[in-house]
């Protein structure tokens, strides 16, 4: 990724490789860090761009195919009960989706993850390069 | 809206029609009914579907668009630092998105506006009116 340097996103400090699912057209695919909701996949947009209206129409609906094709390999391989998608950029404005599949026994099922307070989960490197294959495997490419 | 008799967006009992700024090929826009974020809108799908990829892609690159345009409009009436847009569905799993403008004097505005409780704020019709009025004529048609 090219774009501002004091972008975490494009000078690669975020996210950390070892995260890395799949490179896609638009997007890089990566599990992220914290994992107290399973399967929790963040898409990061390859050029530097802050708002959805700021893609051309084609990379608009090209993001969002990726966007798509994630969020059904994600609802299979973690059973989700519902998808959660979520374009913030709060903190880090480069575009980044966050993907979360929801569980039937999630904690707080009806509300948003926000609202669950937690200790971030870090999986162990064997446990975490394992679920990055299961949701690899279910990629459509 | 078409669909299972259950579903509130379906069966008409939500969102309330007041509220309602536009109607689109995909989806109708409707001021939220909380404005304690001001400017926060929701579009909600006609047709009943819960997960963005249970939509055809020319459905999907179609709503994007629509979600693209009303983001655009939204940050240009409230002069947004960022906008968010979150696609849920965990109380209600009818597919709508939540277009929120974050401002650069929003309470917490490097926190998703999930983690800020507050009272909700229910405009009174004049001063609701006029705002739906603003971001209609921002809309591009």
């Amino acid at each position: 990724m090219t774009g501002p340097s004091e972008c975490p996103a494009c000078s690669g400090q975020w996210p950390r490789p070892e995260q890395r699912i799949a490179d896609f057209d638009q997007c890089i695919v990566y599990l992220h860090d914290d994992q107290f909701f399973p399967g929790w996949t963040v898409l990061v947009l390859k050029r530097h761009a802050t708002e959805l209206f700021a893609l051309t129409p084609p990379e608009r609906a090209a993001l969002m195919e990726e966007v798509s094709n994630v969020a059904e390999a994600l609802a299979g391989v973690f059973n989700a009960h519902k998808m959660n998608y979520e374009l913030l950029g709060n903190q880090i404005a480069h575009i980044h989706w966050h993907l979360i599949p929801r569980l039937a026994d999630d904690p707080r099922r009806a509300e948003p993850v926000w609202r669950h307070d937690h200790r971030p989960l870090a999986l162990p490197a064997a446990e975490r390069n394992e679920r990055i294959a299961r949701i690899r495997a279910a990629l459509k490419r």
